[in-house]
């Protein structure tokens, strides 16, 4: 043992002080900053008793128009890059959508299968891209769908694999994808990977890309990424019906108060709209109003989309500038440099996660539970840390990752001493 | 045949001539007229940027409390008469709670069951009293539950055959209800009624009372009818599981964008919470405040209700009287009188009621189709028609009824010519 600042003692007695701070941050998960919401506040009152009428005449105040108003479908359309033949929008919720979507698979099946997923002999798979969104795997456990992990690299999932499960396995049925501005590693899929899922051979006739598009605008100051539209490439492909492209606004406005939408071909549309006209009276229209008028046009939208990126731009620099002052070049991490998004992905070393998350804790920093970036929540090397930097202010990510890059060092050291 | 008034050949003129009148109006379904929407306008923007935390600071802008706000759900609690445990606040559909409780029975189970719905030997299935609500029939059969009818009298189902069915065949799991100014009758359940629902033996271990009470608070000028409380005299039989109570503003602030709710036992409750945990990412808090803040209280809410009486009190008066005046003492058609709710129930004689709608249409009369109160839209005797008096104004509404009454008068006509 030695007493260079990196050594087991000093890392020990360095978080014994942290702990003792009475910190309490928590970067658990991907929610915008009251500064954030403050920008939106103008959408609260902006539809009155004047604004409650579709340019025909139909009273929004009343039932109907279940999949969404015209007025939303033309604005969400040229958000999603599709026609408004290829959207619904729907309610305040995207992960309701692709529950939905995923449920009524299961329970009914889809355009171009064979029946039920629920049916299917020894079970429904389900490709998952690995590290990613933990919700999406909470879905597909609730239901019963097997995840089988595919790496998620730079620019992509392992193509080469994910080609080769898909043609070989009739009961691979989906993909989950978050092709923009990924949740946690930030990658955005690349073109040349999008024409790979488009035209890949599927043993399943009913195969699905489950493109959740949560991301498509949320830039860090760079400017918006672009991202091929993976419904013109599969159409391209001969395979309209593959995939299925969900959007929110739910970090663009208020979360909880948005709007969701699903955008997909002409005959998925009118699957899900059979589906859904039996199981809801329809979506809010008059939040569809608010959201219309709020942002004007899809240029309104992305102004207020910088303004977002003005705000957490900096969150995500004080994150990147502490993980490279203090772990740079120690080969004890790596991690990823988003341009967009909610997250910045930590690798530390093998068998560390959970320890730090756990040494975090002690020290106020509430980090995402080590495995949750895994389905079934087990990372099987325990090394992927996720964090969130909307949330806390500048003064407290500077603090939080003061103990981060400590506990990372901490677990480290703990885990040499024992090998 | 004669020259009476109500002779075939004056019924068929006089049929012509009401159809050469170019009339368009639309008593399809419960929609609420413009004047009633008008009386909830204030709540578009009640709520501004000062409104939006809850009394202990939490931002109801932002992600969380997937079941409601607390103080959305002291409210809903008193309005459902429950306690706050007790109680989720959803989204805009009660429809869609419906589903999602029906649908996660059939993929999941429920407390006190021993799997999933859609495991059950020969199928789930459901007591469906009859005339009832269409879309609750649409539920089951989109979801597979077969159905079973009983007849809905003048103070709730058929009791005898609901105990004989539901204690001798475990796979019935449950039983819908409109307890109060039933869907389409009006009819109120009798005290009796709910001690024997919840008294009743049932083969099911998780065997469900789903207990729809839309029209809680929607009397027509005579005040609102007292219920008994099904969940309390539930627990008073040791059956607290047994009902999922449903409620929504639909009808009370503007439809589509209101608030639903469920009300059961604390073990249900905890099973939709999980259940709801995964399958969205939470209700729309803001709106909630919107609702609380407008009501104020429940006495509030009480008074918008009586409001809503005033406008559509004298629509159901004008229904009742041509019914009256244009029916009454012929023997050709018996109706409900209902003190709330949405809808007047007519019973034609046997084989008529399909005519009636398609003489009506041809007449620019749009009705309920003929059937659609019944599970898979087979009324047995082909009898009962839904009128939907509350959107029409009183001038359209004598014109309806003047045509719905020919045209089931000359139904009738045309059946004894056939005979």
């Amino acid at each position: 043992m030695t007493d260079s600042p990196d050594s087991h003692a000093v890392l020990k007695a360095r978080h014994r002080d942290l702990a003792g701070r009475n910190t309490q941050i928590d970067m658990t998960r991907g929610k915008p900053s009251p500064e954030q919401l403050d920008l939106s506040d103008g959408i609260l009152t902006i539809v009155g008793p004047d604004d409650c009428s579709g340019a025909d005449g139909t009273d929004y105040r009343n039932y109907g128009l279940g999949t969404g108003t015209p007025e939303a479908k033309a604005f969400f359309a040229e958000y999603m890059e599709v026609t408004p033949k290829e959207i619904i929008v729907g309610g305040n919720s995207s992960l309701q959508l692709m529950y939905d979507t995923l449920a009524g698979a299961v329970l009914y099946g889809l355009p171009g299968g064979d029946g039920p997923w629920g049916k299917v002999a020894g079970g429904a798979k389900v490709l998952c891209p690995v590290p990613g969104y933990d919700r999406h795997f909470a879905v597909c456990e609730q239901l019963g769908l097997e995840m089988i992990t595919v790496d998620l690299g730079d620019v992509g999932p392992d193509m080469d694999r994910v080609a080769a499960l898909v043609a070989d396995d009739p009961a691979i049925k989906a993909i989950w994808c978050v092709p923009k501005y990924s949740n946690p590693t930030g990658i955005v899929y690349a073109d040349a990977v999008v024409d790979r899922l488009a035209a890949m051979k599927t043993a399943a006739g009913d195969f699905r890309i489950l493109w959740d598009n949560a991301y498509n605008v949320h830039h860090l100051g760079g400017g918006i990424a672009p991202l091929k539209n993976i419904l013109a490439a599969c159409r391209a492909a001969g395979n309209a019906d593959r995939p299925i492209m969900f959007g929110s606004t739910s970090k663009i406005t208020h979360a909880g108060s948005g709007i969701a939408v699903i955008a997909a071909s002409e005959a998925n549309i009118a699957d899900l709209t059979a589906k859904m006209a039996v199981a809801t009276i329809g979506p809010d229209k008059i939040n569809q109003t608010r959201h219309v008028k709020f942002f004007g046009d899809l240029a309104g939208l992305r102004a207020h989309m910088d303004r977002h990126a003005a705000i957490i731009g900096p969150k995500f620099e004080r994150v990147l500038t502490a993980l490279a002052e203090n772990l740079g070049g120690t080969g004890l991490a790596t991690w990823s440099t988003p341009q967009g998004g909610y997250f910045v992905s930590v690798d530390v070393p093998d068998g560390c996660a959970a320890r730090v998350v756990q040494l975090a804790a002690e020290a106020g920093i509430k980090l995402t539970p080590a495995g949750a970036t895994f389905p079934y929540g087990k990372d099987p090397r325990d090394r992927n840390l996720r964090l969130a930097p909307t949330m806390p202010s500048l003064d407290e990510i500077d603090r939080a990752m003061d103990v981060v890059c400590t506990c990372i060092k901490l677990a480290a050291a703990e885990k040499r001493e024992t090998e």
